[in-house]
Protein backbone atom coordinates (compact mmCIF):
# COMPACT_ATOMS: atom_id res chain seq x y z
CA UNK A 1 0.00 0.00 0.00
CA UNK A 2 1.66 3.58 -1.13
CA UNK A 3 -0.67 6.88 -0.12
CA UNK A 4 -0.01 10.30 -1.48
CA UNK A 5 -0.71 11.95 2.14
CA UNK A 6 -2.04 10.84 5.46
CA UNK A 7 -2.74 13.14 8.11
CA UNK A 8 -2.76 12.00 11.66
CA UNK A 9 -4.88 14.08 14.14
CA UNK A 10 -3.30 13.73 17.43
CA UNK A 11 0.43 13.58 17.46
CA UNK A 12 0.66 11.22 20.81
CA UNK A 13 2.32 8.14 21.46
CA UNK A 14 -0.42 6.46 19.12
CA UNK A 15 -0.10 9.13 16.59
CA UNK A 16 3.36 9.36 16.62
CA UNK A 17 4.09 5.45 16.38
CA UNK A 18 1.64 6.06 13.48
CA UNK A 19 3.57 8.48 12.02
CA UNK A 20 7.05 6.69 12.38
CA UNK A 21 5.70 3.38 10.88
CA UNK A 22 4.23 5.17 7.85
CA UNK A 23 7.75 6.73 7.29
CA UNK A 24 9.96 3.57 8.15
CA UNK A 25 7.57 1.34 6.03
CA UNK A 26 7.09 4.18 2.84
CA UNK A 27 3.13 3.86 3.23
CA UNK A 28 3.00 7.48 2.55
CA UNK A 29 5.11 10.32 0.84
CA UNK A 30 3.76 12.77 3.25
CA UNK A 31 2.27 12.79 6.52
CA UNK A 32 0.60 15.70 7.89
CA UNK A 33 0.40 15.76 12.13
CA UNK A 34 -2.21 17.81 13.55
CA UNK A 35 -2.09 18.56 17.56
CA UNK A 36 -2.76 21.50 19.89
CA UNK A 37 0.10 22.54 20.93
CA UNK A 38 3.34 24.06 18.67
CA UNK A 39 6.12 21.98 20.79
CA UNK A 40 4.82 18.96 20.63
CA UNK A 41 4.37 19.51 17.15
CA UNK A 42 8.05 20.41 16.93
CA UNK A 43 8.96 17.33 18.60
CA UNK A 44 6.68 14.85 16.55
CA UNK A 45 8.58 16.46 13.40
CA UNK A 46 12.20 16.38 15.28
CA UNK A 47 11.83 12.06 16.10
CA UNK A 48 10.44 11.58 12.29
CA UNK A 49 6.97 11.03 13.05
CA UNK A 50 5.35 13.65 10.47
CA UNK A 51 6.90 15.84 8.44
CA UNK A 52 4.78 18.72 8.78
CA UNK A 53 2.85 19.95 11.93
CA UNK A 54 -0.55 22.44 11.76
CA UNK A 55 -2.66 23.10 14.75
CA UNK A 56 -5.71 23.58 12.55
CA UNK A 57 -7.79 20.46 11.43
CA UNK A 58 -9.11 21.86 8.46
CA UNK A 59 -6.15 22.88 5.97
CA UNK A 60 -4.30 20.02 7.68
CA UNK A 61 -7.10 17.36 5.97
CA UNK A 62 -7.51 19.29 2.65
CA UNK A 63 -5.21 16.84 0.85
CA UNK A 64 -5.16 13.84 2.88
CA UNK A 65 -6.12 10.53 1.17
CA UNK A 66 -6.36 8.96 4.48
CA UNK A 67 -7.13 10.85 7.96
CA UNK A 68 -6.35 9.08 11.39
CA UNK A 69 -7.92 10.24 14.66
CA UNK A 70 -5.89 9.66 17.61
CA UNK A 71 -7.29 12.04 20.08
CA UNK A 72 -9.24 10.87 23.29
CA UNK A 73 -11.85 9.02 22.66
CA UNK A 74 -15.01 12.35 23.48
CA UNK A 75 -13.67 14.48 21.13
CA UNK A 76 -13.17 12.18 18.08
CA UNK A 77 -16.28 11.62 16.50
CA UNK A 78 -17.10 15.73 16.84
CA UNK A 79 -13.51 15.94 14.85
CA UNK A 80 -14.56 14.17 12.67
CA UNK A 81 -17.97 15.78 11.83
CA UNK A 82 -16.55 19.24 12.08
CA UNK A 83 -13.25 18.59 9.50
CA UNK A 84 -16.20 17.49 6.97
CA UNK A 85 -16.50 20.10 5.09
CA UNK A 86 -12.35 19.64 4.05
CA UNK A 87 -12.06 16.31 3.17
CA UNK A 88 -11.15 15.82 -0.32
CA UNK A 89 -13.52 12.98 -2.16
CA UNK A 90 -12.40 9.74 -1.82
CA UNK A 91 -10.91 10.30 1.64
CA UNK A 92 -10.53 7.52 4.00
CA UNK A 93 -11.33 7.96 7.70
CA UNK A 94 -10.11 5.62 10.24
CA UNK A 95 -9.30 6.26 14.62
CA UNK A 96 -7.17 4.47 16.66
CA UNK A 97 -9.91 4.94 19.69
CA UNK A 98 -10.41 2.27 22.79
CA UNK A 99 -13.89 2.28 22.00
CA UNK A 100 -15.96 2.28 18.65
CA UNK A 101 -20.02 1.50 19.18
CA UNK A 102 -20.39 5.61 20.55
CA UNK A 103 -17.98 6.82 17.63
CA UNK A 104 -19.32 4.97 14.78
CA UNK A 105 -22.73 5.65 15.70
CA UNK A 106 -21.73 9.39 15.97
CA UNK A 107 -20.28 9.37 12.73
CA UNK A 108 -22.73 7.13 10.64
CA UNK A 109 -24.34 8.75 7.99
CA UNK A 110 -23.48 12.04 8.70
CA UNK A 111 -20.32 12.56 6.20
CA UNK A 112 -20.05 13.36 2.71
CA UNK A 113 -21.04 10.35 0.27
CA UNK A 114 -17.46 9.98 -1.32
CA UNK A 115 -16.06 10.28 2.03
CA UNK A 116 -15.79 7.07 4.25
CA UNK A 117 -15.16 6.36 8.15
CA UNK A 118 -14.51 2.85 9.40
CA UNK A 119 -13.50 2.76 13.02
CA UNK A 120 -10.04 0.87 14.33
CA UNK A 121 -8.80 -0.12 17.42
CA UNK A 122 -5.03 -0.91 17.24
CA UNK A 123 -4.44 -3.16 20.57
CA UNK A 124 -0.84 -1.24 21.47
CA UNK A 125 0.48 1.17 23.65
CA UNK A 126 1.05 1.92 27.11
CA UNK A 127 0.41 4.04 30.13
CA UNK A 128 2.80 6.59 28.43
CA UNK A 129 2.00 10.02 27.18
CA UNK A 130 3.45 11.75 24.21
CA UNK A 131 5.91 11.17 20.98
CA UNK A 132 8.45 10.60 22.57
CA UNK A 133 7.29 7.22 23.74
CA UNK A 134 6.46 6.38 19.83
CA UNK A 135 7.75 3.42 18.10
CA UNK A 136 8.19 2.42 15.11
CA UNK A 137 7.03 -1.00 15.91
CA UNK A 138 4.22 -0.84 18.15
CA UNK A 139 1.82 -2.15 15.69
CA UNK A 140 4.66 -5.24 14.35
CA UNK A 141 2.62 -8.57 14.99
CA UNK A 142 -0.06 -7.25 17.25
CA UNK A 143 -4.37 -7.11 16.57
CA UNK A 144 -5.97 -4.24 15.11
CA UNK A 145 -9.53 -4.71 15.50
CA UNK A 146 -11.28 -3.18 12.69
CA UNK A 147 -15.48 -1.85 13.09
CA UNK A 148 -17.06 -1.63 9.93
CA UNK A 149 -21.29 -1.46 9.98
CA UNK A 150 -23.87 -2.74 7.15
CA UNK A 151 -23.49 0.63 6.07
CA UNK A 152 -19.58 0.83 5.61
CA UNK A 153 -18.44 0.97 2.02
CA UNK A 154 -16.19 -2.60 1.45
CA UNK A 155 -13.65 -1.19 -0.55
CA UNK A 156 -13.27 1.47 2.62
CA UNK A 157 -13.15 -1.37 5.01
CA UNK A 158 -10.76 -3.06 2.92
CA UNK A 159 -8.38 0.04 2.27
CA UNK A 160 -8.48 0.48 6.61
CA UNK A 161 -7.52 -3.03 6.73
CA UNK A 162 -4.21 -3.01 4.42
CA UNK A 163 -3.30 0.23 6.07
CA UNK A 164 -3.08 -1.67 9.40
CA UNK A 165 -1.59 -4.60 7.60
CA UNK A 166 0.85 -2.28 5.52
CA UNK A 167 2.26 -0.91 9.29
CA UNK A 168 3.27 -4.55 10.30
CA UNK A 169 -0.35 -5.19 12.27
CA UNK A 170 -3.03 -8.49 12.10
CA UNK A 171 -6.23 -7.29 11.44
CA UNK A 172 -9.56 -8.12 13.00
CA UNK A 173 -12.99 -7.65 11.56
CA UNK A 174 -15.60 -6.85 14.66
CA UNK A 175 -18.69 -4.87 14.62
CA UNK A 176 -18.38 -1.60 17.12
CA UNK A 177 -20.65 -3.54 19.75
CA UNK A 178 -18.68 -6.90 19.47
CA UNK A 179 -15.63 -4.96 19.74
CA UNK A 180 -16.62 -2.67 23.00
CA UNK A 181 -18.36 -5.57 24.83
CA UNK A 182 -14.70 -7.61 24.64
CA UNK A 183 -12.73 -4.64 25.48
CA UNK A 184 -15.03 -4.26 28.45
CA UNK A 185 -13.45 -7.53 29.47
CA UNK A 186 -9.72 -7.26 28.11
CA UNK A 187 -9.02 -3.57 28.83
CA UNK A 188 -11.59 -1.18 30.08
CA UNK A 189 -12.04 -3.54 33.17
CA UNK A 190 -8.28 -4.37 33.98
CA UNK A 191 -7.62 -1.00 34.23
CA UNK A 192 -10.63 0.06 36.40
CA UNK A 193 -9.39 -3.16 38.84
CA UNK A 194 -6.52 -1.72 38.73
CA UNK A 195 -6.85 1.70 39.52
CA UNK A 196 -9.63 0.22 42.61
CA UNK A 197 -6.27 -1.68 43.91
CA UNK A 198 -4.24 1.10 43.85
CA UNK A 199 -7.03 3.40 45.27
CA UNK A 200 -7.02 1.32 48.70
CA UNK A 201 -3.59 1.13 48.80
CA UNK A 202 -2.47 3.08 52.16
CA UNK A 203 0.50 5.61 51.57
CA UNK A 204 2.04 3.82 54.15
CA UNK A 205 2.21 0.64 52.54
CA UNK A 206 3.51 2.20 49.54
CA UNK A 207 6.83 0.58 50.14
CA UNK A 208 5.77 -2.81 50.56
CA UNK A 209 4.65 -3.21 47.37
CA UNK A 210 6.84 -5.52 44.86
CA UNK A 211 7.16 -6.37 41.04
CA UNK A 212 3.50 -8.19 41.29
CA UNK A 213 1.57 -5.04 42.53
CA UNK A 214 3.28 -3.06 40.27
CA UNK A 215 2.52 -5.65 37.07
CA UNK A 216 -0.88 -5.78 38.24
CA UNK A 217 -1.46 -1.95 38.58
CA UNK A 218 0.70 -0.40 36.12
CA UNK A 219 -2.07 0.64 33.64
CA UNK A 220 -3.41 2.59 36.91
CA UNK A 221 -0.93 5.43 35.89
CA UNK A 222 -2.97 5.88 32.47
CA UNK A 223 -3.97 9.32 31.85
CA UNK A 224 -7.50 10.04 34.32
CA UNK A 225 -9.02 11.98 31.76
CA UNK A 226 -8.34 9.61 28.53
CA UNK A 227 -10.04 6.78 30.51
CA UNK A 228 -12.85 8.87 32.09
CA UNK A 229 -13.94 9.27 28.74
CA UNK A 230 -13.27 5.36 27.70
CA UNK A 231 -15.68 4.30 30.89
CA UNK A 232 -18.50 6.42 29.75
CA UNK A 233 -18.25 5.40 26.03
CA UNK A 234 -19.01 1.84 27.52
CA UNK A 235 -20.07 2.50 30.25
CA UNK A 236 -23.03 -0.29 29.51
CA UNK A 237 -20.64 -3.04 28.24
CA UNK A 238 -18.06 -1.93 31.42
CA UNK A 239 -20.97 -2.44 34.26
CA UNK A 240 -21.96 -5.89 32.95
CA UNK A 241 -18.13 -6.79 33.68
CA UNK A 242 -17.92 -5.02 37.03
CA UNK A 243 -20.98 -7.60 37.52
CA UNK A 244 -19.16 -10.13 36.35
CA UNK A 245 -15.46 -9.77 38.62
CA UNK A 246 -17.80 -9.04 41.58
CA UNK A 247 -19.52 -12.51 40.94
CA UNK A 248 -15.96 -14.22 40.56
CA UNK A 249 -14.55 -11.95 43.48
CA UNK A 250 -17.85 -13.49 45.73
CA UNK A 251 -16.64 -17.03 44.89
CA UNK A 252 -13.44 -16.27 46.21
CA UNK A 253 -14.92 -14.99 49.35
CA UNK A 254 -17.23 -18.02 49.85
CA UNK A 255 -14.05 -20.54 49.54
CA UNK A 256 -11.88 -18.08 52.09
CA UNK A 257 -14.88 -17.92 54.48
CA UNK A 258 -15.59 -21.58 54.35
CA UNK A 259 -12.15 -22.50 54.08
CA UNK A 260 -12.47 -24.84 51.20
CA UNK A 261 -8.92 -25.33 50.21
CA UNK A 262 -10.16 -27.24 46.83
CA UNK A 263 -12.58 -24.59 45.42
CA UNK A 264 -9.75 -22.35 46.29
CA UNK A 265 -7.08 -23.97 43.92
CA UNK A 266 -9.68 -24.68 42.11
CA UNK A 267 -9.98 -20.84 40.99
CA UNK A 268 -6.28 -20.57 40.81
CA UNK A 269 -5.97 -23.38 38.44
CA UNK A 270 -8.27 -22.24 36.03
CA UNK A 271 -6.73 -18.73 36.09
CA UNK A 272 -2.90 -20.23 35.34
CA UNK A 273 -4.00 -22.20 33.12
CA UNK A 274 -5.82 -19.57 30.92
CA UNK A 275 -2.85 -16.96 31.89
CA UNK A 276 -0.09 -19.60 30.76
CA UNK A 277 -2.06 -19.65 27.52
CA UNK A 278 -1.67 -15.90 26.49
CA UNK A 279 2.14 -15.99 27.11
CA UNK A 280 4.24 -13.67 29.08
CA UNK B 1 28.54 -11.25 57.96
CA UNK B 2 30.40 -14.61 57.51
CA UNK B 3 29.38 -17.76 58.14
CA UNK B 4 29.89 -21.71 58.24
CA UNK B 5 26.88 -23.26 56.73
CA UNK B 6 24.14 -22.35 55.56
CA UNK B 7 21.59 -25.07 54.80
CA UNK B 8 18.58 -23.51 52.59
CA UNK B 9 15.25 -26.22 52.39
CA UNK B 10 13.73 -25.88 49.36
CA UNK B 11 15.86 -24.85 46.18
CA UNK B 12 13.53 -23.36 43.91
CA UNK B 13 13.01 -19.65 42.43
CA UNK B 14 13.88 -17.98 46.00
CA UNK B 15 15.73 -20.72 48.01
CA UNK B 16 17.98 -21.32 45.06
CA UNK B 17 18.55 -17.23 44.34
CA UNK B 18 19.53 -17.02 48.05
CA UNK B 19 22.32 -19.61 47.18
CA UNK B 20 23.47 -17.89 44.36
CA UNK B 21 23.60 -14.52 46.56
CA UNK B 22 25.46 -16.56 49.21
CA UNK B 23 27.85 -17.97 47.06
CA UNK B 24 28.62 -14.92 45.26
CA UNK B 25 28.88 -12.37 48.46
CA UNK B 26 31.00 -15.10 49.79
CA UNK B 27 28.48 -15.24 53.13
CA UNK B 28 28.91 -18.64 53.91
CA UNK B 29 31.89 -21.19 53.78
CA UNK B 30 29.37 -24.09 52.65
CA UNK B 31 26.03 -23.99 50.98
CA UNK B 32 23.99 -27.17 51.54
CA UNK B 33 20.59 -27.61 49.49
CA UNK B 34 17.36 -29.61 50.82
CA UNK B 35 14.77 -30.59 48.36
CA UNK B 36 12.58 -33.58 47.69
CA UNK B 37 14.07 -34.45 44.14
CA UNK B 38 17.29 -35.27 43.48
CA UNK B 39 17.15 -33.66 39.40
CA UNK B 40 16.12 -30.28 41.19
CA UNK B 41 19.55 -30.72 43.23
CA UNK B 42 21.48 -30.94 40.56
CA UNK B 43 20.35 -28.58 38.86
CA UNK B 44 20.79 -25.92 41.84
CA UNK B 45 24.52 -27.61 42.38
CA UNK B 46 25.09 -27.08 38.26
CA UNK B 47 23.97 -23.44 39.23
CA UNK B 48 26.27 -23.38 41.55
CA UNK B 49 23.32 -22.07 43.60
CA UNK B 50 24.49 -24.94 46.65
CA UNK B 51 27.54 -26.82 47.38
CA UNK B 52 25.87 -29.97 48.37
CA UNK B 53 21.87 -31.48 48.02
CA UNK B 54 20.25 -33.86 50.39
CA UNK B 55 16.67 -35.19 50.43
CA UNK B 56 16.32 -35.76 54.05
CA UNK B 57 16.39 -32.19 56.04
CA UNK B 58 17.61 -33.75 59.93
CA UNK B 59 21.50 -34.80 58.35
CA UNK B 60 21.22 -31.19 56.28
CA UNK B 61 20.77 -29.18 59.09
CA UNK B 62 22.54 -30.76 61.90
CA UNK B 63 25.82 -28.52 61.27
CA UNK B 64 24.26 -25.32 59.71
CA UNK B 65 24.84 -22.19 61.45
CA UNK B 66 21.56 -20.54 59.79
CA UNK B 67 18.85 -22.68 58.26
CA UNK B 68 16.45 -20.87 55.76
CA UNK B 69 12.81 -22.52 54.76
CA UNK B 70 11.89 -21.35 51.39
CA UNK B 71 9.30 -24.24 50.96
CA UNK B 72 5.23 -23.40 50.74
CA UNK B 73 3.74 -22.05 53.47
CA UNK B 74 1.74 -24.44 54.41
CA UNK B 75 5.13 -27.14 55.47
CA UNK B 76 7.17 -24.22 56.69
CA UNK B 77 6.34 -24.88 60.41
CA UNK B 78 5.79 -28.51 60.26
CA UNK B 79 9.29 -28.76 58.76
CA UNK B 80 10.63 -26.61 61.41
CA UNK B 81 9.66 -28.31 64.23
CA UNK B 82 10.08 -31.90 63.19
CA UNK B 83 13.90 -30.95 61.97
CA UNK B 84 14.01 -29.68 65.99
CA UNK B 85 16.32 -32.43 67.22
CA UNK B 86 18.53 -32.17 64.30
CA UNK B 87 19.49 -28.63 64.67
CA UNK B 88 22.65 -27.77 66.32
CA UNK B 89 23.20 -25.50 69.13
CA UNK B 90 22.82 -21.74 69.01
CA UNK B 91 21.53 -22.40 65.32
CA UNK B 92 19.02 -19.70 63.56
CA UNK B 93 16.33 -20.34 61.55
CA UNK B 94 14.37 -18.64 59.25
CA UNK B 95 12.23 -18.24 56.38
CA UNK B 96 11.04 -16.36 53.10
CA UNK B 97 6.94 -17.27 53.27
CA UNK B 98 4.74 -14.84 52.11
CA UNK B 99 2.78 -14.81 55.28
CA UNK B 100 4.16 -14.48 58.85
CA UNK B 101 1.41 -15.07 61.71
CA UNK B 102 0.52 -18.27 61.18
CA UNK B 103 4.28 -19.80 60.84
CA UNK B 104 5.26 -18.16 63.87
CA UNK B 105 2.35 -18.71 65.93
CA UNK B 106 2.81 -22.60 65.22
CA UNK B 107 6.75 -22.19 65.96
CA UNK B 108 6.79 -19.69 68.86
CA UNK B 109 8.07 -21.77 72.02
CA UNK B 110 8.21 -25.04 70.71
CA UNK B 111 11.99 -25.16 69.64
CA UNK B 112 14.96 -26.14 71.76
CA UNK B 113 15.96 -22.74 74.10
CA UNK B 114 19.19 -22.71 72.02
CA UNK B 115 17.81 -22.41 69.03
CA UNK B 116 16.09 -18.98 67.53
CA UNK B 117 13.29 -18.73 64.98
CA UNK B 118 12.57 -15.12 63.60
CA UNK B 119 10.52 -15.03 60.53
CA UNK B 120 11.25 -13.24 57.04
CA UNK B 121 9.92 -12.26 53.58
CA UNK B 122 11.74 -10.91 50.92
CA UNK B 123 9.61 -9.14 49.05
CA UNK B 124 10.80 -10.62 45.57
CA UNK B 125 9.71 -13.33 43.60
CA UNK B 126 8.07 -13.70 40.24
CA UNK B 127 5.34 -15.92 38.82
CA UNK B 128 8.27 -18.47 37.91
CA UNK B 129 9.78 -21.58 39.65
CA UNK B 130 12.73 -24.12 39.94
CA UNK B 131 16.36 -23.14 40.36
CA UNK B 132 16.57 -22.01 36.87
CA UNK B 133 15.30 -19.04 37.18
CA UNK B 134 17.39 -18.15 40.75
CA UNK B 135 18.92 -14.90 40.10
CA UNK B 136 22.03 -13.90 42.43
CA UNK B 137 20.75 -9.87 42.57
CA UNK B 138 17.17 -10.77 43.46
CA UNK B 139 17.24 -9.72 46.78
CA UNK B 140 19.66 -6.67 45.75
CA UNK B 141 17.70 -2.87 47.14
CA UNK B 142 14.59 -5.20 47.29
CA UNK B 143 12.85 -4.39 51.12
CA UNK B 144 12.63 -7.92 53.05
CA UNK B 145 10.32 -7.84 56.12
CA UNK B 146 11.70 -9.67 59.18
CA UNK B 147 9.11 -10.19 61.99
CA UNK B 148 10.05 -10.75 65.42
CA UNK B 149 7.95 -11.27 68.16
CA UNK B 150 8.28 -10.52 72.42
CA UNK B 151 10.22 -13.79 72.99
CA UNK B 152 12.29 -13.69 70.47
CA UNK B 153 16.29 -13.23 70.80
CA UNK B 154 17.53 -9.60 70.23
CA UNK B 155 20.34 -11.16 68.99
CA UNK B 156 18.93 -13.67 66.78
CA UNK B 157 16.82 -10.80 65.18
CA UNK B 158 19.89 -8.93 64.74
CA UNK B 159 21.91 -11.71 63.07
CA UNK B 160 18.84 -12.28 60.41
CA UNK B 161 18.44 -8.74 59.87
CA UNK B 162 22.43 -8.74 59.00
CA UNK B 163 22.45 -11.85 57.31
CA UNK B 164 19.63 -10.45 54.34
CA UNK B 165 21.65 -6.95 54.67
CA UNK B 166 24.25 -9.13 53.40
CA UNK B 167 22.25 -10.33 50.42
CA UNK B 168 21.89 -6.67 49.41
CA UNK B 169 18.30 -5.91 51.00
CA UNK B 170 17.01 -3.49 53.16
CA UNK B 171 15.93 -5.02 56.30
CA UNK B 172 12.20 -3.72 57.72
CA UNK B 173 10.88 -4.74 60.98
CA UNK B 174 7.17 -5.53 61.42
CA UNK B 175 5.22 -7.69 64.05
CA UNK B 176 3.53 -11.14 62.12
CA UNK B 177 0.22 -9.58 62.24
CA UNK B 178 1.47 -6.31 61.00
CA UNK B 179 3.22 -7.85 58.05
CA UNK B 180 0.11 -9.90 56.92
CA UNK B 181 -2.63 -6.89 57.39
CA UNK B 182 -0.19 -4.95 55.08
CA UNK B 183 0.91 -8.12 52.48
CA UNK B 184 -2.94 -8.70 52.18
CA UNK B 185 -3.31 -5.64 50.61
CA UNK B 186 0.31 -5.25 48.49
CA UNK B 187 0.48 -8.62 47.61
CA UNK B 188 -2.55 -11.14 48.64
CA UNK B 189 -5.30 -9.35 47.51
CA UNK B 190 -3.85 -8.44 44.06
CA UNK B 191 -3.26 -12.26 43.40
CA UNK B 192 -6.53 -12.88 43.91
CA UNK B 193 -7.84 -9.81 41.67
CA UNK B 194 -5.20 -10.82 39.03
CA UNK B 195 -6.83 -14.72 39.06
CA UNK B 196 -10.41 -13.40 39.20
CA UNK B 197 -10.28 -11.28 36.00
CA UNK B 198 -8.40 -14.06 34.10
CA UNK B 199 -10.72 -16.51 35.25
CA UNK B 200 -13.94 -14.62 33.71
CA UNK B 201 -12.07 -14.42 30.15
CA UNK B 202 -13.87 -16.56 27.61
CA UNK B 203 -11.51 -18.36 25.57
CA UNK B 204 -12.39 -16.55 22.25
CA UNK B 205 -11.30 -12.81 23.48
CA UNK B 206 -7.85 -14.33 24.28
CA UNK B 207 -6.78 -12.90 21.12
CA UNK B 208 -7.77 -9.55 22.38
CA UNK B 209 -5.43 -8.77 25.10
CA UNK B 210 -2.67 -6.64 25.05
CA UNK B 211 0.24 -5.57 27.09
CA UNK B 212 -2.57 -3.85 29.99
CA UNK B 213 -4.15 -7.30 30.50
CA UNK B 214 -0.96 -9.05 30.26
CA UNK B 215 0.86 -6.94 33.15
CA UNK B 216 -2.37 -6.80 35.35
CA UNK B 217 -2.52 -10.72 35.88
CA UNK B 218 1.01 -11.90 35.14
CA UNK B 219 0.94 -13.35 38.94
CA UNK B 220 -1.97 -15.18 38.11
CA UNK B 221 0.09 -17.79 36.80
CA UNK B 222 1.81 -18.36 39.89
CA UNK B 223 1.39 -22.09 41.22
CA UNK B 224 -2.13 -22.30 42.65
CA UNK B 225 -0.93 -24.77 45.60
CA UNK B 226 1.68 -22.14 46.67
CA UNK B 227 -1.10 -19.45 46.39
CA UNK B 228 -3.92 -21.52 47.81
CA UNK B 229 -2.04 -21.95 51.03
CA UNK B 230 -1.02 -18.35 50.87
CA UNK B 231 -4.34 -17.45 50.58
CA UNK B 232 -5.59 -19.60 54.00
CA UNK B 233 -2.82 -18.84 55.75
CA UNK B 234 -3.83 -15.11 55.38
CA UNK B 235 -7.43 -15.92 55.26
CA UNK B 236 -8.73 -13.18 57.72
CA UNK B 237 -6.99 -10.39 56.63
CA UNK B 238 -7.51 -11.23 53.23
CA UNK B 239 -11.05 -11.37 53.25
CA UNK B 240 -10.85 -7.85 55.22
CA UNK B 241 -8.88 -6.62 51.87
CA UNK B 242 -11.85 -8.40 49.66
CA UNK B 243 -14.48 -6.32 51.61
CA UNK B 244 -12.18 -2.92 50.73
CA UNK B 245 -11.74 -3.64 47.01
CA UNK B 246 -15.60 -4.34 46.97
CA UNK B 247 -16.07 -1.52 48.38
CA UNK B 248 -14.05 0.68 45.36
CA UNK B 249 -15.52 -1.45 42.74
CA UNK B 250 -18.80 0.02 44.03
CA UNK B 251 -17.39 3.74 43.65
CA UNK B 252 -16.94 3.23 40.46
CA UNK B 253 -19.94 1.11 39.61
CA UNK B 254 -21.95 4.76 41.09
CA UNK B 255 -20.06 6.74 38.91
CA UNK B 256 -20.57 4.68 35.74
CA UNK B 257 -24.15 4.16 36.66
CA UNK B 258 -24.61 7.96 37.04
CA UNK B 259 -22.37 9.15 34.74
CA UNK B 260 -20.37 11.13 36.47
CA UNK B 261 -17.77 12.05 35.02
CA UNK B 262 -15.94 14.50 37.63
CA UNK B 263 -16.12 11.60 40.47
CA UNK B 264 -14.49 8.72 37.97
CA UNK B 265 -11.95 11.57 36.82
CA UNK B 266 -11.37 11.57 40.67
CA UNK B 267 -11.19 7.94 41.54
CA UNK B 268 -8.82 7.81 38.38
CA UNK B 269 -6.66 10.84 39.63
CA UNK B 270 -6.19 9.85 42.73
CA UNK B 271 -5.05 6.44 41.51
CA UNK B 272 -2.69 7.90 39.25
CA UNK B 273 -1.25 9.01 41.77
CA UNK B 274 -0.46 6.72 44.00
CA UNK B 275 0.69 4.51 41.03
CA UNK B 276 3.37 7.06 39.71
CA UNK B 277 4.86 7.44 43.29
CA UNK B 278 5.43 4.03 43.07
CA UNK B 279 7.54 3.70 39.98
CA UNK B 280 7.92 1.81 36.97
Amino acid sequence: MRLGTITIVGVGLIGGSIGLAVKQRRVAERVIGVGWRQPTLARARLLGAIDEGSVEIGPAVADADLVIFCTPVQVIATQILEAAPSYKEQALLTDAGSTKATITAAVDGRLPAAVHFVGSHPLAGSEKRGPEHADANLFQHRLTVVTPTPRSDPNAVGRVCRFWEALGARVKIMTPQQHDQALALTSHLPHLVAAALVGILPAELQELTATGFRDTTRIAAGDPGLWTGIFLHNRQALLEALTRISDQLDRFQTALTTGEEGALTQLLDQAKKVRDALGS
